[in-house]
């Protein structure tokens, strides 16, 4: 590659930190691309922090040593995050949402690639020190943000099936119950995809009691694998007890009544403006 | 903001550009943002530009007039687009991929976020041009992809459900025959999720006949929405006719047999080394 001027070089290097995050690149493979000294790298590397810094979008780690290097961890100011959330919980108070049967429809929110990868990169702020080995969901509507975790937090994504598919070999399956309607339902993951001892997080894009979350655990038991922490866009309040009570949520569902067109969403008590 | 020297504002710049993939950005913008003067930042620009050239990670356009700016199409050179897919094809060649009923294990591949966005951004580049409203996908595994295109193109995605789902108010369903199975199927999708007079890109990770793409054309009719262009990670040839002619596919599978453990994954013609 041509011999870049630092205010090119600059550039390029947030550039490729950007599309790897949460991985740590060597020094010496940035060397190579641009054929400059380590200690011009260092600098380099220096400015680029300045910019996060300003932009407030993150942090970029510096890890010395002989497997050192450099990461940038995707992220946003406590500021900017209020700002966002409570974006999203005016985008989404609106009576016309409440579907009949009292649902929410949600879709061009959980479906919207501006609004999934920001809550994307948002709550895999939570987990980064779990140094998780996959993000896991289950299907249908939680799958655009648990991509959008694993894309922040760059592992693999794993998605748990309602029913078991052919194409996907062996599986295990278990039954559980779900904790607000205490109905039985079943879930299946292939056996390939998860390796044995992995940490996984899981996400989804609504809690309620959180009987799918404990049928998550359950399930990774079978495979000996852990739950490392649990994520979800909305929270609402079950009428019963709740089934799990350690998780993040962004949002949170105080009200809703289809008959009488009431509808209330607030962000989550760690996401209120102060 | 504090005032930025140029080595920083083009870095910054670019990270704007890039988190806001295929929209349009006004100068009047980063002059906000920056306190730069216009032709100060025409001059960051370029230096932008040519970063990306040198990266070979797509392009900027400047658009001008009253409600011109910028813009960065994520996309990568068609050297780095061959490589990559044969590197697919190698991690996918490989005959413990063969299940039962001679079905391929692709989870793997098809929920690794880094692959999976380098797929979008190949499959988003032949689509720019058709200035597509929506990425239209059906569930479950095409998801990831899809919304990866989606990302890159920076439209919502809309997911079809393959069983009405109570929680989406109104649906519309439609029965399609399957291209391969001969098989009748239903798949139906929320009436509040598209725009009627829509442009949709129909993404899917797989293709033999083509029936679910064209029952997504059939669907979308009811929407009097229309399909502009339709892609796929890989196809495979049907022992009858095709009902689907014109897409796009990354990776052929030119031969499976599970029980002589043959498998034969390449390039697709457009991507193949010439």
């Amino acid at each position: 590659m041509e011999r870049l001027h630092r205010k090119e070089r600059v550039a390029a290097i947030f550039k490729i930190l950007s599309d790897k995050p949460n991985t740590v690149i060597s020094l010496g493979h940035f060397s190579e691309i641009f054929g400059a000294a380590r200690s011009t790298l260092s600098e380099d590397i220096t400015i680029v922090k300045k910019v996060v810094e300003m932009l407030q979008c993150g942090k970029i780690e510096t890890i010395p040593g002989a497997a050192g290097g450099v990461r940038y961890i995707p992220g946003m100011s406590k500021d900017f995050e209020i700002e966002f959330i409570k974006g999203v919980c005016e985008k989404i108070n609106d009576p016309s949402r409440v579907m009949p049967g009292g649902f929410l429809y949600i879709n061009d929110i959980i479906y919207s690639p501006e609004i999934v990868n920001k809550v994307g990169v948002i709550l895999a702020n939570k987990f980064i020190s779990k140094e998780a080995d996959y993000v896991i969901t289950v299907e249908t509507k939680g799958i655009p943000i648990a991509m959008a975790v694993a894309t922040a937090l760059n592992v693999p994504l794993v998605i748990v099936r309602r029913n078991g598919e052919v194409t996907e070999g062996s599986t295990v399956s278990i039954n559980y119950v779900t904790g607000s309607s205490k109905t039985i339902q079943t879930m299946s993951l292939s056996k390939r995809s998860i390796k044995p001892k992995s940490k996984c997080i899981f996400i989804d894009d609504f809690i309620k009691a959180g009987g799918t979350a404990v049928g998550i655990i359950d399930l990774l038991k079978e495979f000996d694998c852990t739950v490392e922490g649990v994520g979800f866009l909305i929270e609402a309040q079950p009428e019963g007890k709740k089934v799990l009570n350690e998780y993040v949520s962004l949002i949170s569902l105080e009200e809703i009544n289809g008959e009488e067109g009431v509808l209330n969403i607030i962000p989550s008590e760690k996401f209120k403006e102060k």
